[in-house]
């Protein structure tokens, strides 16, 4: 096999065979194709595109590239939950929480923040002592004990992904639909669960902007999880304004710990809403409740109103030598020392919340990474306190930038302000919820 | 500037400024772009294209990669001829004394065998002593004092094009058409003559096959050389068949040679009429005749018929440490030490001469290299005593392979025999000259 060929082909707007893309990306994750060839590729797939079993091949050997996850110790079906990345987005906390709470058996491996979007993995290390780096059999034995872990993707999990993820980040290849369902479905597949609910982000804080290249890659994820005998719902959830009120490591986990608390004032229905949603349609997947009756739902609903969610919250915090402490008053979590209030400079109505630039604001105060190896200042971040739909008046607290010290402040202070887009005219918030896909096995 | 939204622009189908172009061309041949940016964008270029703007971009920036030779000095116009390669392509040796003995300074730059086809150097050190390592300074003072030179390209000859040749070698990316314009135009750009006769080969042993898409190429140079300032013209020329009788780097010499003696008996007058309707070209471009009334054409008659063209070789090959004596007596040359000959299966007509399959013959016989360090056997090859449209009976000896040992023959006598399409209904040879491609400066 010539990997010339290989690339001619895919270049000419033909078909590859599972042979060809098993040698393509064994032969690339272990050092024997070089880059070069890797990239000329990568491009070609970009413009030329791959059908459903070129992609359900490249799946396969990408999540072939490492050791899969065997979770059939568990009692099944497992759970698998992602999301496409967004700002704000800490459902993973609160998610994974109510579906162990309902006995089902969720091993959840997240990643580190990436450009301006946060990841789970640096928000659960805001809780002092938290360890993410956990063993598979460590991961094993925390989730038949205690239902459920929050861990970091282990070395071994995709290999293939790392390396093609950071070729096509340094060649323009990253938007392509079937190398993101490579990328997203390898690393789904190798964490071993049963079944996956996928929440993939639409607008201008998202991986995709428009509504209809996220709506295909949906149908992709379900139909490439079907491939691979999976059941999978993904639901287009809305990334046009952050989620939730928070932007920020510590801030996030304490909007989580409330959302958790039954009783706690001032939450984020929204944000609850999502977590509601993406937790009924992983509860009907596993066969506890039906989702088109509501029943679903309301079984959430009752998880987290109870606090069954939150003590599993806990119970994974202490596995994973996490303060448990913060559950009960998260005052405990690292906070920044200034509050700065950010607020508007007009009246009228809140269009537009640029989720990327205050993701981006984010970053640059010191809550996400420029470089790979910046350490993070956990305490800071942004507080929303309006949000798209809501009347302001001059002057009125728009968010509270929690800073480390005030120059930092003022310099990003008019950044933020910008983001919110204020208009005469009344909006209307947009749904949360904006499509579902499924696919029968 | 970033090299990633540079690909991103023409993975798109934008334009690149001249700016984006050259940074990208110096950066590369300067080292301070890894392979794998550079190929991502070749894909994206090859499947993106680029407008007559970006051609010249790409061109110039190639160009000005190394060094540019200062014809200033020589009395103008001086010319230059490119060949896009073919089995059995001697031209070069019969065209450069042509024009020379007109009084046209050429300073001709070629390069090695590549593949199937031969390579002019290779032929030319096959004359015993020929030196072709010219510096710049050595190769201006000969075209001086002899009127011409025939050397090797000095490795400051658009440094860029050798190393990204090499990478569209690796990656499928060859066969790109701004990208052969750019690699051609910006060597003769290089080579600093006023004006370019390119010779398009078109067919079976060609870098195209089509006449569709060497028409299209042969436009791409003239224009490409008429923004750069350039007279050009551009044949397109049969190499559907291999060109004269002989293929193997000594024969080659001797079969131009032979045609640049005046009365030698048993000349391919086909090859002939090529070299002389080359040399018309040329001697138009610089003024000396029209193309058009037939002058040009006699003109370069008269030169090569009065010997005139055969002692500018004869002074070429002297300037150049090479023994002069070939030329009398090419029995001097190397020789095979065995002659033999493949005969007709069957009585017919020769309906096609497979010229990239006997090109592949002479490589393995040893005249040509498989890799970049083989030595060559300069006295193996092929003479062909048939032609595309002659009849033939069973029996009729179609050629005859020069080889070094007969086991040799004997293995590779099967695939002579089989590039020969014999059928039975009277075949009508193509013409030589297939079209005609100039541009207004």
């Amino acid at each position: 096999m010539r990997i010339q060929d290989i690339i001619a082909r895919k270049r000419d707007g033909g078909t590859l065979s599972p042979e060809e893309i098993r040698y393509f990306v064994a032969a690339y994750t272990a050092g024997d194709l070089p880059d070069y060839q890797a990239s000329a590729l990568l491009m070609a797939i970009y413009l030329r595109g791959m059908d459903m079993g070129e992609t359900a091949a490249l799946t396969a050997a990408m999540a072939d590239s490492g050791q899969r996850l065997d979770l059939s110790s568990l009692p099944g079906p497992t759970l698998d939950k992602h999301s496409t990345g967004g700002v704000g987005d800490k459902a993973s906390l609160v998610v994974v929480p109510i579906l162990a709470a309902a006995g089902i058996p969720v091993c959840k491996m997240s990643g580190r923040g990436l450009g301006h979007t946060g990841g789970t993995l640096d928000k659960l290390e805001s809780i002092p002592g938290f360890r993410v780096g956990l063993s598979p059999a460590e991961m094993m034995a925390q989730v038949a004990r205690v239902g459920a872990c929050l861990a970091g993707q282990t070395e071994d999990v995709a290999p293939a992904d790392k390396k093609l993820y950071a070729l096509r980040d340094a060649t323009a290849t990253v938007g392509s639909l079937p190398l993101i369902v490579g990328s997203i479905l390898s690393k789904k597949l190798a964490g071993g669960a049963d079944a996956f609910v996928f929440d993939v982000k639409v607008g201008s804080g998202a991986l995709v902007a428009s509504e209809a290249a996220a709506r295909e890659l949906a149908r992709a994820l379900v139909r490439g999880a079907a491939s691979h005998g999976k059941q999978a719902v993904a639901l287009l959830t809305d990334m046009d304004e952050p989620l939730g009120d928070t932007i920020g490591n510590a801030l996030e986990v304490r909007e989580a710990i409330a959302t958790l608390t039954p009783g706690t004032a001032g939450v984020s229905s929204r944000f609850r809403d999502l977590c509601l949603t993406l937790a009924a349609e992983g509860l009907a997947l596993a066969g506890r409740a039906t989702a088109a009756s509501g029943d679903a739902h309301a079984l959430a609903q009752k998880l987290l109103e109870e606090g069954k969610a939150r003590e599993v919250f806990r119970a994974i915090v202490e596995a994973q030598n996490g303060d448990t402490r913060v559950v009960d008053n998260p005052d405990r979590l690292p906070r920044a020392p200034l509050i700065v209030p950010v607020e508007a400079q007009a009246a009228g109505y809140v269009a537009r919340i640029d989720a990327a630039a205050l993701g981006g604001v984010v970053v640059a105060l010191g809550g996400g990474r420029a470089r790979k190896e910046d350490a993070i200042d956990y305490g800071v971040g942004i507080v929303l306190h309006r949000h798209v739909g809501d009347a302001v008046e001059n002057g009125t607290v728009l968010a509270e930038m929690h800073v480390a010290a005030s120059a930092q402040a003022q310099a990003l202070r008019s950044q933020v302000a910008s983001a919110f887009s204020i208009t005469e005219r009344a909006v209307s918030r947009p749904p949360l919820i904006i499509g579902r896909e499924t696919a029968k096995l």
